[in-house]
């Protein structure tokens, strides 16, 4: 063939083992997210494209995937030359995350739902990134939200719903890291940062891991974005307090030592009624956490795991952006965790194995028969294989063990009754 | 707004109780489908257009949505206006089947495969058809596939699995309508239709039900592919034989009456062989019985109930296809179940109403002890929505009945441990 039998480029298959613990994972993550009071939604995985480039996705507007208008005619695609618009040729795209559609199925929908509407969303997106280790061009989000809610009731069940989930996962050891937004624009005002250039050294400021203060304090000099007679010298002084070990950072107690004058009140406030209310998560605040995205208002938070040097998932408050859609304000908070890198890091689900349970028959033995041994197998609640015997027995057993099978009996020629039947372990 | 903030024609959003019903439907379909030694995968959402161009989806092809290239320049466009060839502007292509998928995905991971290979596939896909009442741009299809497989066991799994899995799904009085396209292909050689005519014949022949014995030979008449001597009278007295009662058809003995002379004897034997070996299934032998797809090569079948005219899936033996991108033969045969029909079907999933209790607090509660309650409860084993009390406590609980929520309590303001909550039916 002409074609690559492989996937598309960034895009994967997954293979029996694989989509068998990644919809394990999802099961797991449903049912907790569920059982916290969440509802599930679905929206279609196109939307129009004017939505999509609306100004609601910040970068990833320009990763969309769009689709070409059906029904075009040369002349139409001469015309979008002509004019110099490639996007004329698509009127829709492929969503680039879950946000934008929840803003819009909010705004379509809000007469139908709850007036404090818990939302889960699980659901693939695409972004035509240039492909690389781990980053991929169709992966799959978990995201909550909560829309409607102003109050921290919002955060402490987000963050208690998510944390109940990695431990329904079998992920231990992870904390929460927490900030809130407002804080980091107090720093910023302090420093005497203009507004609008203000994402720009939040955007430095992400990078204190790993340029340390000097590192920090060098580029935002360098940008000439601090103003007001704040020197060097005041700069290093404040993010030395905040970054090395000073009154609170790393510090799960948020009430020790003396909060800095530029601290916002309000925000700080907020951050201690959460610590209160989530006696039972590891939450650790962390004045230099910012994350990526530009519309978020308040709370801000990041799951870490002592082991990775990247973050598991993060979320937080975005009160202005729901609404956009409405033409009314709408509070919103939500929490995403990072599917595709929590599913590398659980272990097959060995309790299904012993569960799963191989038939191995001759060639020629007959197939009703075969089929009759199986289904009454099945509905004693095993999951059943049938697999014809080979030459090498041995590596056709070690092969459904990998497949996650963890016994095998062999059918006679005179099998008749399920009962009949000797399973021994596939590993014996 | 000046776009509207309904999805993309022909493409639906799911409220809550609609995703719920999907998911659980979902649920027990992949969980059956396992049972029965099936192994889900997973393709990319998108193929490249050159392989779904390939001739393999038949009339789908032309519904494909496209993928723009990305990076495309204003001349790139022209270019592909003064070669008027729009699809050149596409690389990618959203999947119209899961079929095509299949065959490139087994084509690429043949090896890491075991020698008969049983795929379960559960996911959307897109075609660009006029919307009409319950005809989507985007839905979603279970389809289970036996790769590698030439004799009746492949039809006898797959037609024991779909059996079981329609009882799971409380779908009683379903059968299961089967023929073979061979003898389908004999009776076609009977009336001297040229084999290029074959497909033309066969569409006609489909629509017996609708236009009866006298409409179909009218048609095959008009189109005059039936020669060698054949008249009007002897396709009549032969489809009258086939359709009216005669031998066989809606016959689920298989063995009665007198098969004619043009009859497939193989294909015969085929059928009677699975007769046999499905004792548990309500099999109805109709021959003439047709499914669309030209890429059929054996059996077929097709899910029928009773109280519907329409058919709730259908299947089939297709040898030649799958082999297309391997460059050899490799027998295969599928069962698709028409996921989004079946759904509609089913009713609301009664038993987890009770699981799912409401909270109902006031507005100024205090939210630490309300999440601490909440959690206390979900760790039971309960689903636990937290609801602020409004005016009309009547109104709120009747919305919360309706999203499948079974019982509520009113936390009071000293409400600390979770067992003091007296739950109510909300019914009541």
């Amino acid at each position: 063939m002409a074609t690559p039998v492989t996937p598309p480029r960034g895009m994967r298959d997954f293979l029996p083992a694989d989509k068998a613990a990644r919809e394990h994972a999802l099961g797991i993550i449903r049912q907790s997210f569920s059982a916290h009071g969440f509802d599930e939604i679905e929206t279609p995985v196109m939307e129009d494209s004017a939505r999509l480039h609306s100004g609601l996705g910040g970068d990833n507007e320009k990763l969309g995937f769009a689709v070409l208008k059906r029904g075009l005619s040369a002349a139409d695609v001469a015309s979008a030359a002509e004019t110099d618009n490639v996007l004329a040729l698509a009127d829709l795209g492929l969503r680039f995350d879950l946000t934008v559609p929840l803003a819009r199925f909010y705004a379509s929908h809000r007469a139908e739902l709850p007036t404090v509407f818990r939302a889960i969303q699980i659901a693939p997106v695409w972004r035509a990134e240039r492909p690389q280790k781990g980053r991929f061009r169709q992966f799959v989000q978990c995201d909550i939200d909560i829309i409607g809610e102003s109050g921290p009731l919002a955060e402490i069940e987000l963050i208690t719903a998510t944390a109940a989930t990695l431990d329904a996962l079998g992920l231990t050891g992870c904390s929460i890291r927490i900030n809130d937004r407002r804080i980091l624009t107090g720093l910023l005002a302090f420093w005497g940062v203009a507004p609008e250039s203000g994402e720009r050294a939040l955007i430095t400021l992400d990078k204190l891991d790993k340029i340390g203060v000097a590192g920090v304090v060098t580029e935002l000099d360098a940008l000439g974005i601090i103003s007001g007679g704040v020197t060097t010298a005041d700069a290093t002084e404040t993010l030395t307090a905040l970054g090395a070990g000073g009154w609170a950072l790393g510090d799960s107690d948020l009430g020790t030592g003396l909060p800095p004058a530029w601290l916002d009140a309000a925000a700080f406030a907020d951050l201690k009624a959460l610590r209160a209310a989530l006696p039972g998560v590891d939450l650790v605040f962390d004045p230099t956490l910012v994350r990526g995205m530009g519309y978020y208002t308040g709370t801000i938070f990041e799951i870490a795991h002592p082991d990775l040097g990247y973050s598991l998932g993060g979320g937080g408050r975005y009160d202005g952006m729901i609404g956009r859609f409405l033409g009314t304000d709408v509070p919103a908070c939500g929490f995403s965790i990072g599917f595709e890198r929590i599913v590398d890091l659980l272990g097959a689900d060995a309790a299904s194995a012993d569960r799963a349970v191989l038939l191995v028959h001759e060639k020629d033995a007959d197939p009703a028969r075969l089929v009759a041994l199986k289904t009454a197998l099945v509905a004693t609640g095993l999951r059943v294989r049938l697999e014809k015997r080979t030459k090498n027995l041995k590596a056709l057993l070690e092969r459904a063990g990998t497949a996650g099978y963890g016994r095998f009996a062999l059918v006679a020629d005179d099998t008749v009754e399920a009962s009949a039947l000797e399973f021994k372990a596939l590993g014996a």
